[in-house]
């Protein structure tokens, strides 16, 4: 198989010699030149011809294990890209399920505690709320602020407008419903109302 | 560079067949013998030689490529298995943290009502209850079964014994704090007293 490799390209490179000579000639008739003058080469012309073409594969080779070691190397650095990312947003999925959790736990809490008995409870609840605020924050979850901040699209998700003469223009005049930001993602933007 | 190794690798060919030839010769001697050799070498040995040179660096190279083709393949694998077990286990963390919130949340949750409006927010934080663990069910948190069970030290931790003689020893009897698995793996063992 090599051998019949080498001879080939023995043959192209005096087709190619061939055509300087020659030029503009009939193909058919420049083979049969090439077959003739192949014979002619002398054993220094066969062996030259054979060590260019062995060259020539070893600098294939060479440069094809250049390409796949950079391969490598890129496939190494992009992986650890992506484990550092899968890393940081990790709890995403959770944290996302949790945010209705927290909106309910807070509601709940919004009662008016008129006994004694109930004050007890709402405030052991409390703790409970607390603990798992701690463990979310823990995991980078952070509340987006929005009251009295400039309305920013990024963050601030604009329900309904509303007007306060007192107030600048543009400015976040209430939270409809809490916002939150897993590290520097919006994993929930704030519900607003923005003054006119 | 190329040339002189050429060159080096024909004297040690010739050395080896020195060796044969001649044997148990004084190296110094040899050694003269080569370099006079060495002008005797006909073109076509010259050249096999330089072709066989250039072949071995070939079947190096490929070797060499094959090696690295595999470690990238090995590396892809790995990296495969790496990600599907990061994801598998990605809300680890948090649900560890989130273990303490539902023992606090349970323990708010056995409170007796005593008035309507008691009953009614210790139904609202129920529900929220719920939904906290419904969150973490989806995550794959799932509560260790104890109480009944034969005493099982993988997802048990026996804590103290207690004795009921109509119940088979070995056998865990109470359930002192509830233990998770996290899919295949186990978060938090159940705490426990086993039957003498």
């Amino acid at each position: 198989m090599r051998r019949i490799q080498v001879t080939e390209t023995t043959e192209n490179k005096d087709l190619v010699q061939e055509e300087k000579d020659v030029q503009a000639e009939n193909v058919v008739e420049e083979t049969e030149v090439v077959e003739e003058q192949k014979t002619e080469l002398t054993i220094e012309e066969q062996y030259e011809a054979k060590l260019a073409e062995l060259q020539a594969k070893l600098d294939d080779e060479e440069s094809r294990h250049l390409r796949l070691r950079a391969d490598f190397d890129n496939m190494r650095r992009r992986n650890q890209l992506d484990r550092e990312a899968a890393e940081k947003f990790r709890a995403q999925s959770l944290l996302s399920d949790l945010l209705p959790v927290i909106d309910n736990f807070e509601r709940a809490l919004q009662i008016e505690a008129s006994s004694e008995e109930t004050a007890s409870i709402v405030k052991g609840i409390e703790m409970v709320y607390r603990s798992l605020i701690e463990a979310t924050e823990k995991e980078g979850l952070q509340v987006i602020k929005a009251e009295g901040e400039q309305f920013d699209p990024n963050i601030h998700q604009a329900v309904m407008q509303e007007q306060d003469n007192e107030k600048e223009t543009g400015v976040v005049l209430r939270e409809l419903q809490k916002g939150f930001m897993l590290k520097d993602r919006v994993l929930r933007p704030t519900m607003v109302s923005v003054n006119e």
